[in-house]
């Protein structure tokens, strides 16, 4: 549903005045002065879809709205400026205690990462809860990272490790703004886009966008505990888990050879940056699996409905 | 629940770093470079609380999430710059073609008004409809109106008219948007606001905001037909519905009497302004019948809940 309605509205909207990017990445680029630009994203979260307010705590729920905001500010090595946050909050729930914990579990993430909220809506309706966040940043006019960018012989990294989100990352991670920052301020980045639905299908955005392929090296893949033991039970091999169970948030980035050479050898970050693979001016998707055979890489990533 | 919550959430929240404006007025305010800041505004409606998606076609309900946030960046007489969009689509109702027509409600108040939709997010779910917009725009550093600015002697101004507003101009106003930014551009304005839930509640907003009271004369207040027409049947005075129906999405205005004449004298805005009233020092807020009498005025507004 929601790609056929991004590119149907894509068609209904140029670019242009003051809008440098428009619909499709992981937030929209405004020239607001010679020089800098304005960076922003909205998601907006609702129970039983990307939560469920019976078994997790609103404090949880309310960070992680704020959170995956910051995930794409971080996609685009924006820095937080502010965020508004609307609430519909259901008659059951006690509303007002509900707005206040969703709003305390937002706080301290919004001190960490610099991104006050300043302002929202609230209203109390029959159900169920939605919490729509919008986030605003900036960056030097021309350098917000794109999903566009990659080019053939890029390498591919990722930061941090994949897989088995569910069992408590996509409430708890910490989105990778500092780290995007601390990039993009010292090195040469092509392209950057945010893991929120798995990496084999944001994967598969980001080629399509850069017009490039990718062959992924399954072997390389850096797999969480979670994941590990989720293929324990699932029957799917680790790797699988880290390529499509979504909501990794970390980083997937496309960078000159020789930016990755330096990158790998120094590991500026304290979450670590991992080669996964490599870009290729063949269009196609494929693994490398671990005995040295190739296969499609299915985009088999989770799209949230 | 909505006061309560926003005077919590500003004890949390201080001002302070690039916030110029926080929570409590039409819209945040945000220091972006020197000279310039951005005014950001969020107001998310939903099915059976802002609008009946059985009834009103859905490119009328579009329009009007957009059309309010526009609204309020009117009240802070900022010059639109672009909105963010997000859906949460009922599955029951083709969510696809639904998003179709909120969206094509939408475009051409944006065009009309300068505000390009530039992203969002769709969800679809159980429902109900939830549309949440956030539109930003700027303003010259300092210049934002804000409704804590009145002062007494103040005349109180209104455009258009007020009353009737749920018999259809609640889906079809058209944001004073362009009569703000002319107004702000020509004339010393000491305090505005829109009037979204009757002129009676907002009044009491921005007097308490200004820390004075005010004199409402009921019969200078301008009366839609539509609010004499629903006289006939409620039994109350057309006054009373001037006062209290809500959703007139007009701008209430203070303004110095040398100011206020000039305005009332020349009357530049098409649609019209009206003195209907005094800024004072006593906090109290009076009502003054059209035989002369005085009573308390009481704030009886429309809170959405």
């Amino acid at each position: 549903m929601e790609l056929d309605y991004v590119r149907w509205l894509t068609e209904q909207l140029s670019a242009g005045g003051p809008i440098a990017l428009g619909i499709g990445d992981d937030a929209a680029v405004v020239n607001i002065e010679p020089g800098r630009q304005l960076v922003v994203t909205s998601d907006m979260i609702t129970d039983q879809v990307h939560f469920d307010l019976g078994l997790h705590a609103a404090e949880r729920i309310g960070r992680k709205a704020l959170a995956v905001n910051l995930s794409d500010l971080a996609a685009m090595a924006a820095e937080p400026l502010a965020a508004v946050v609307s609430l519909n909050l259901p008659r059951e729930h006690e509303p007002r205690q509900l707005a206040e914990q969703l709003t305390e579990g937002m706080i301290p993430l919004a001190e960490q990462l610099g991104c006050p909220v300043i302002g929202g809506d609230t209203n109390v309706t029959r159900g169920p809860l939605v919490i729509s966040v919008t986030a605003f940043g900036t960056v030097d006019a021309g350098t917000a990272w794109r999903r566009s960018g990659a080019k053939p012989g890029d390498r591919m990294l990722v930061t941090g490790k994949l897989g088995g989100s569910l069992q408590g990352h996509h409430l708890d991670f910490t989105p990778r703004v500092a780290e995007a920052l601390q990039l993009a301020s010292q090195y040469d980045i092509h392209a950057a886009m945010d893991l929120s639905d798995g990496l084999s299908l944001d994967l598969a955005r980001m080629t399509k966008a850069s017009h490039v392929g990718a062959v992924v090296e399954l072997a390389k893949l850096p797999i969480t505990e979670q994941a590990a033991r989720a293929a324990v039970d699932s029957g799917k091999s680790p790797a699988m888990h880290a390529l499509s169970d979504g909501e990794d948030f970390e980083l997937l980035l496309a960078v000159p050879p020789a930016v990755s050479a330096e990158l790998l050898a120094t590991q500026p970050l304290a979450c670590g940056l991992t080669d996964v693979g490599e870009f290729t001016a063949d269009t196609s998707l494929v693994q490398l699996n671990a005995d040295g055979t190739r296969e499609a890489l299915l985009a088999t990533g989770y799209e949230h409905r």
